[in-house]
């Protein structure tokens, strides 16, 4: 994967060199992708592939629209979001049987938040960072007011973390990749530091799951949760996953329990007792075609490894980085790490204009997206985005920086909403 | 829709005569259903419309498809939940701008259950029936253990709710049409029960939606909650909906908030800030894909009014009634109320083997379904199920019985899973 020529800067006809030894490249044809675009938005939606076409409409035609509700049995439908949290396991370094998939990413954090906080009664702290997605900063904060016991939650600058970790601490949720820089955090070294501590360790995995390896048994993290719409490919507010170290499995209870999630839902008793495993955490009936999109979705995965798909997403972020240095040098701000144990699979660009520079590019079809107030990011999905598309996405992005000149503030108060 | 010739029982040419009167009969067309199959369980799980193959594949293959990430603004999938709010609205009878549709029931009843306790902080009992359905059981104690005071929750038998509602009671949550028996309550009377104690009033319409004329608003109900899978036809595990009266609305707060129901989603701010109206319901990204199955699945409604569909379900299951006593007289207790003012749109037969004879009937091509531990459950949704439908199940019901004679026990310990 590296630059054809050392000590010149990779040219359009390496890229298409290097897209011809790509092992990944024929997984690009199993998705829907716009003609002459080039999406590099895949860590906001990930693109429909064929399978997904397949196992919806399959669900759709037959399972549903013949089996009824007899599929429930007959169609394995009561087991699948323990069958996708199987399929998606190995992906994220769980174990069968550790995984679940169903609702979306702010109610898994809510049952892990709610169930972690009755495991550490004593301790009256959730440590987080905070440059952490909202979302997650929003449920931390409402669960803590639920804990039954004073709970306050800390919000600190990442650097600022380990200085923080006292013996008050009950739980640290922490997001592996910042959805705005890309930076990657180490998580065997962090859940180290975190269970040396005394405390117990959330990740949220919504921008590492399918764009980096995760080992989430070697880190020994307590738990974790993530969605399925971005590098996973589940479609549009897909469902979300969740991860339950096995050791804790029976000792977790599910704040948010419902008849699906009980030892003997069809005895239909008064009192709610859990269900053994992971079933222990679905609440009720999850969209069936929603799974059923996501399941599709992961059938790329028989064909790939993680690790395949990692060598690939650092060579694209790698050739980007370098083609906007050369080609617009000193104009952005590159925010995400250079170093690539602390990348994700995205590049954030700081420029004080980012809103136009994002809607300029998508004037041109390149799809990237923004982030308030400064950052023009890319996603560099390996599966479907070619060597080529960084090249001709870098050439697209000198024409709107000089075609604009961005010296005028026409973008500069509009807000998009992607 | 009464019978063709008084005094008489109704035979298979009188049905036959009232399908081709019945101004719901074009509808069925728009379902699939199995030939030769009578499907008695559309109160479990509705069937697929052509609406629904077509809406879903165009979020598949356009708005996901060649749209992306954009598709959250130009297709407008920011306000699908409300959007699908308003047109579930005039079924319920609530008005614009009071319902919401996402997640699934359970989480739903999560949101309201703990939003109105934090709303009677004086007072220390949820008032519920103990045959609500189980997974309203086991959300309504876990978020009474969830509400920063002791809350105890009282299940009663329904006859004791009034001698029950003392000055303690917060709030009341009751589901419209028991699940098993298909009782259908007084939802005006009870609301003004409650109010007048000094209560809040919670509605479960799960077996209500679609299938018996709702007036939120005229019986002044506080709250309430549904599933989109049943009368609705939304697709198994389809998205559920929520009402806030508008008057609750920026007082009620959503005890599981995410950025989609902040202020302002996209300035990522810290703290958490309610939208207004119903969108501070919505907590993250639901599955589009989903809702827009539920939205295809609503547009039977521009076609047909609740009134309609009301009248022909008490006919089906005044026939059911009729028929079942005159030809399997003392065999089943019927279960359900004759009064129509009592009565949903299913009928429960309870019977020692019931689980026996709803296998039995299944290998006869009529779905049904079992409720533990004695209940037979027949659904008669009115928009697919035919007057003849009815006529040819009971006459099946009939061989069954004759064939088993059930004095053998080969189903008495099976469970089934639908």
């Amino acid at each position: 994967m590296a630059k054809l020529e050392v000590g010149s800067l990779t040219t359009r006809d390496d890229c298409v060199a290097l897209d011809a030894n790509d092992v990944l490249a024929p997984l690009r044809g199993e998705f829907t992708l716009n003609e002459g675009e080039i999406y590099l938005d895949g860590n906001s939606l990930g693109p429909v592939s064929r399978a997904v076409l397949t196992r919806v409409n399959e669900v759709l035609k037959t399972e549903w629209g013949q089996g009824l509700a007899r599929s429930w049995n007959d169609a394995g439908w009561m087991e699948m979001p323990t069958r996708l949290g199987d399929r998606l396991a190995p992906l994220i370094g769980a174990q069968p049987g550790e995984v679940l998939v169903a609702d979306t990413l702010t109610f898994m954090l809510a049952k892990l938040i709610g169930g972690a906080l009755d495991q550490r009664v004593d301790r009256h702290v959730v440590l987080t960072d905070v440059a952490n997605f909202h979302s997650d900063l929003y449920i931390v904060q409402a669960m803590a007011s639920r804990a039954g016991r004073p709970v306050t939650v800390k919000a600190v600058e990442r650097g600022a973390l380990e200085r923080e970790l006292g013996g008050d601490v009950a739980l640290v949720m922490l997001t592996q990749v910042d959805f705005r820089s890309g930076e990657l955090l180490d998580m065997k070294a962090i859940t180290k530091m975190v269970h040396d501590a005394g405390a117990l360790m959330l990740w949220d995995l919504a921008h590492s799951a399918g764009a980096v390896p995760i080992d989430l048994s070697g880190a020994d993290a307590d738990f974790a949760a993530g969605c399925g719409y971005k590098y996973l490919n589940g479609g549009p507010g897909a469902p979300a996953f969740l991860y339950v170290r096995k050791s804790w499995q029976g000792v977790l209870e599910n704040p948010l329990p419902g008849w699906l999630g009980h030892a003997r839902p069809f005895d239909f008793e008064y009192l709610y007792e859990p269900a053994k495993g992971m079933q222990a955490f679905v609440t009720s009936s999850p969209s069936i075609i929603a799974l059923a999109a996501l399941d599709g979705a992961l059938d790329v995965w028989d064909r790939v490894t993680i690790d395949q798909v990692r060598a690939k997403s650092l060579a694209l972020t790698d050739l980007f980085i370098e083609l906007v240095e050369a080609r617009l040098p000193g104009v952005f701000e590159i925010v995400t790490p250079r170093e690539h144990a602390q990348r994700g699979s995205q590049v954030a660009l700081r420029h004080p204009l980012a809103y136009g520079v994002i809607q300029s590019l998508l004037e041109r079809g390149v799809v990237g997206d923004f982030r308030d107030p400064d950052i023009a990011r890319f996603g560099f999905a390996p599966l479907y985005v070619r060597y080529v598309d960084v090249f001709d996405g870098v050439e697209r992005l000198v024409d709107v920086m000089d075609a604009e000149g961005f010296d005028d503030s026409r973008f500069a108060t509009r807000r998009p909403v992607t």
